[in-house]
């Protein structure tokens, strides 16, 4: 199944312990749509400005991606700087400039309507729920946040997760969006809002898969050289919902193995700034790398 | 095989966001005796005052463990006194008393003497070399250690793990053992040091194990009700040596049953103070949570 991707394409200036770069290709959507390309077609939905290179559309094209939907408009393409320390763990915003984003209002195109599997990346829940409107009846919506509009936009937020299947989410924020510090409480009251399955991204700790039944913990895999976390978690997603989407089933099963291909293709991502990694990567390193998870988590039963 | 432990045994008093005790039973040793109780005979190495009740000692020996070694002195008790937050993730030591513990010179019972398999809990590292040398030929060594010593007796500890089959230390721990913030680094570094097996506590996310030709993940499990920590490492370490211990094999499928074993120890100790779990403890219980540990991390391969 075709999947479809609302979020941001950006400009990212990232300094971390081993590097310094300006100005590269970054984004939620753009790490989303990368990552899930190799599982399945993908279709972008986002805003640059004027000032954004033929030559990251080109990368994006190359990766099959379908961006009829990729806006542009008079102005400069969103940017962010931030910086990690050593530890790796959280960035810290140096500025966000919205520019172009700032008006962003997503217009489909009549292609992109018949969507069956939806991903509406880490925006405004109001945009999110916007675009899930315009999708005639979608078999499968997922959505991302962040504490920005946990704090700013509760009301709008609980109402797009009305009409999600899956929410998935940094452990900070799962507690903060519950107001409850327990994570298994937590997910419990997240699910009552609406999506029967959560996903709590745990950064260099792995993820943590909630849904009616049963749970499932994945770790991230340990990495001797971790570059730059930006995008993780929406490379996780992108292959998680690139799986999903690939598969065609929902079931526990599968849903265990998306978090596993989302743990992979973050795994990728750190290794290197931007999208870089992204540009070499190949399919059988994805296989091996799955199947390194499973080699990391496999104990005998008693 | 029977399993040799010296460490601390003491009075805690604890406050949680969840409860509040004062001066109940516990200590490294403790922890650890209890928790490796379930698997295999146990004989207890430490000091406590003229003010330890009888009904501690009771219930030592009512889980089989041997208190030979147990030494009483006049004074009082090690105590020790600590708060949790809300995140329940590190422990704020309020107030340390050594007491009988500041003069300790542990001096084995002949019958110690032939233990197998020996645990150096968390102290003086050269107390720990201190136990080794006396014991006779152990066929396998384990110690845990903590930033105090890396910090005060870096020399020391460096000796001890020369002597050392297997290091079980928090994931801080290990980076500053190693001066390495990348735990993958940081892992190899320790193994040059003399542990074959390296085994990297990350509390609430779990444990990573690290031998020379693989690792090993296993999450925390996710509970519902987490009531106080103090304690968890600890018990970890009694679950994961009292199976080695238990089992005689120290290849790679032994370790990671351990790892559970440990993992499911810590995760019965955490769902009370003290060891209050411990009372009412079957063993069924044990096997139970062990299965769903495996319940939690399965997922198919592709």
């Amino acid at each position: 199944m075709s999947l479809l991707v609302v979020g941001s394409v950006a400009f990212d200036s990232v300094k971390t312990p081993f590097g310094e770069v300006e100005e590269v290709l970054g984004g939620s959507a753009t790490y989303f749509s990368t990552a899930a390309s190799y599982f399945t077609d993908v279709s972008l939905v986002a805003v640059v400005g004027d000032d954004f290179p033929e030559a990251h559309l080109t990368f994006l094209k190359e990766r099959g991606i379908n961006i009829d939907g990729l806006e542009r408009s008079a102005g400069r393409t969103f940017r962010w700087k931030g910086e990690y320390s050593y530890q790796l763990n959280e960035a810290k915003t140096l500025e966000t400039e919205l520019n172009v984003f700032e008006t962003f209002h997503p217009n489909l195109p009549e292609s992109y309507r018949d969507a069956p599997v939806v991903f509406l990346a880490n925006i405004d829940p109001v945009l999110q729920l916007d675009v899930l409107r315009q999708v005639k009846s979608p078999r499968l919506v997922a959505c991302d946040t962040m504490n920005f509009w946990i704090e700013g936009k509760l009301g709008e937020l609980i109402k797009t997760l009305a009409s999600v299947d899956i929410l998935l989410i940094n452990d900070g924020e799962a507690r903060e969006l519950a107001n409850e510090v327990n994570l298994v409480k937590a997910a419990r009251k997240i699910m009552s809002f609406g999506p029967k399955i959560l996903v709590v991204k745990q950064g260099e700790y792995g993820a943590l898969m909630f849904n009616e039944e049963t749970m499932f913990s994945a770790p991230a895999f340990p990495l001797e050289s971790v570059f730059d976390p930006t995008g993780a978690g929406d490379s996780f997603a992108g292959g998680f919902m690139g799986y999903l989407a690939k598969c065609g089933e929902m079931d526990d099963a599968a849903i265990r193995q998306a978090v596993i291909y989302g743990s992979t293709m973050a795994s990728f991502n750190v290794e290197a700034f931007s999208l870089d990694r992204m540009r070499s990567l190949r399919e059988e390193e994805i296989t091996t790398r799955y199947q390194a998870f499973k080699a990391l988590t496999t104990f005998e039963n008693v």
